[in-house]
Formats: C-alpha cells, structure tokens, sequence
C-alpha cells in the first residue's frame, strides 16, 4: 500500500483494494465456499476465473493482507490459503452485497438458491445477527482462534451439512 | 443488464454492474456530497475523474437504473442527475465499505476527516441506526417522497449546517 492513491476517502482506498472484478470472487470463494487450495479455487470456480488471473489476484490479496498462504499440515505439497483479520471484517461488506446482488441484479430472476453455498444460506437466513457468530467461526478456522464454547453458526452448519444428501442442490 | 453473465451468483452480478474503480465513487459524490451537476462531479472530483470516464459512468448508470437525468427546474440548461430506490439502497453497502476502509486501509494512516463529508459524518456518528434514516432522506431528495414529520437525520444534518462556518474543514 504505497502507491499513490487518487485521495484519501475511505471509500476510495477500499475500492483501489477491491474494487476490480475478481479480488472480492476470490475472497468469497475462500470465505464462503471453504476453498483453500488453488486447485479448488481454479477448478470449482463458476466464474471461470483464468489461472493466471487467479494467481495474480492470490499475490496481490497476500500483498494486501488479505490473504496468507502456508503449508497444508495434511498435504505436505499444497499450500493452503487463509483468510486475515482485515479480510474476515469484510463479512459485513460481503452481506450487504449479497443482500442488495439479490434484490437489484439479474440474480433476482435466475434460480435464487442456485449457486448459494451452507455458509451462504445461514447468512441469508440469519440475517445481521449472524455476522460476528460467521467471523468467529471464520477466525477459528483460518486464524487457528480457539473454538467457542457455543456458536449458533456452528450448530446450523452441522445441521445443514448432516441434512445435505449427495445429490442435494446445496455445495459445502 | 442483458449482457452474458460469468455467473448467476449476486456478489458476482453485483461486481459486474459496480466493480469497477468508477462507478461507485460517482454514487458516492452523488450521495455523500449531494452533486447533482455533471460540472460539480467533474470540476469537485477530490479524484480527479476525466470528463470522459464521467460521461460514460453516467451514462452506465442511468442504463443500469441507478442513476435518472431530468431537466433541473432551477436551471433550465442543466441537467439534474438522481440515485434511485434501487441505488439508495446501496446506503449499508457504502457504510460498510466506508467503515472497513476507515479501519483497514491507508485512511487510518491519513486525515480522517479531511475529506468528510456532513453526511458522512453523520452516518459515521449514527452507525446503522442512521441508515434507514439517510435513505428516507435520499428519497425525499432524490425521489419526490414526501418528507416524514420527523427526521433525526435532517435534524443533525440541519445542525451541523449551521454550525459548518465558512473556513470549517467539513464540507457540504
């Protein structure tokens, strides 16, 4: 972040971060859809994102901040990607884009539930309340914070996952 | 909004209609500054847009349905550009972007009310208890509705108006 900026609006500074057209893509593939490898991220991409695209765009989200990369314990050849505290507080921002796609894009008039992932429908359906109990279970997971002792988007995760049968329309 | 989509998903069909390093701070200037003139959007620009990448953001948004034109009634040689009900509710997207960028990028680093405007302020101050509020005024402004008996967002607006002397560092 020491390029010139066109000013200082926070506005501003946030869209010369995200604002092309597939930092954000990125950022909820890994959010949202649980893809941690660049493997899953090029391959299950319904966008198509091009490979060298993606792998400018994982560069820059880890130049940023956004993004950290280290070795898969499990998988001694893969890298696997995390979320950071900056990224995982753009689960608000993230919300109110999928709220206002729904309602203003062409998204209202395909298939609504589509393309939604589990951690996109507890959103959907919990609404705000939901925010802070995703970015707790976000932290758990890609910043390695301790488990809470309850959380309400944990449980309807386990429902939702136990409830979805192969076949089912709704993806992990 | 009949072009061919990467995907049906909302965030990605919210970033093809405003993921672009433009259109939003037009919104933006039309929203939190109140520039209704194409002049005011090109000549206050604190980026410094050209007329040109102006003229076809406008022209992008009135197709998209964010923005509408009509004969402005005080100036009959200009025209007078107007967010829709469908922009206006971009309001908690941009007060989300607004409050991540405070926090995450170079803003934090630099003044952060350099470049406020009064009704930036005001949301900053009210957080999401204000949101409602500021599109109700928006859609007095920018729609016709008719004003509600009480406002507290006209009402702080009303305040910081008169006490904003000349020489005061918030703008308009």
């Amino acid at each position: 972040m020491r390029e010139k900026h066109r000013s200082g609006c926070p506005v501003n500074l946030t869209l010369e971060m995200l604002g092309d057209s597939w930092s954000l893509i990125v950022i909820r593939d890994v959010m949202f859809g649980n893809r941690r490898h660049y493997n899953d991220l090029l391959k299950l991409s319904e966008e198509g994102i091009a490979s060298n695209i993606l792998a400018d765009r994982l560069n820059r989200l880890m130049r940023l901040g956004l993004l950290t990369r280290t070795a898969d314990p499990t998988h001694k050849q893969k890298a696997i990607y995390s979320l950071t505290e900056a990224s995982i507080q753009l689960v608000p921002l993230m919300a109110c884009i999928i709220a206002w796609g729904r309602k203003h894009t062409d998204a209202a008039k395909l298939k609504k539930t589509a393309n939604r992932t589990i951690r996109g429908q507890i959103l959907d359906e919990g609404g705000q309340r939901m925010w802070e109990p995703f970015m707790a279970a976000l932290r758990v997971a890609h910043l390695g914070a301790p488990a809470p002792r309850r959380s309400i988007f944990m449980e309807r995760l386990a429902a939702l996952e136990s409830a979805a049968k192969p076949g089912h329309t709704i993806r992990k």
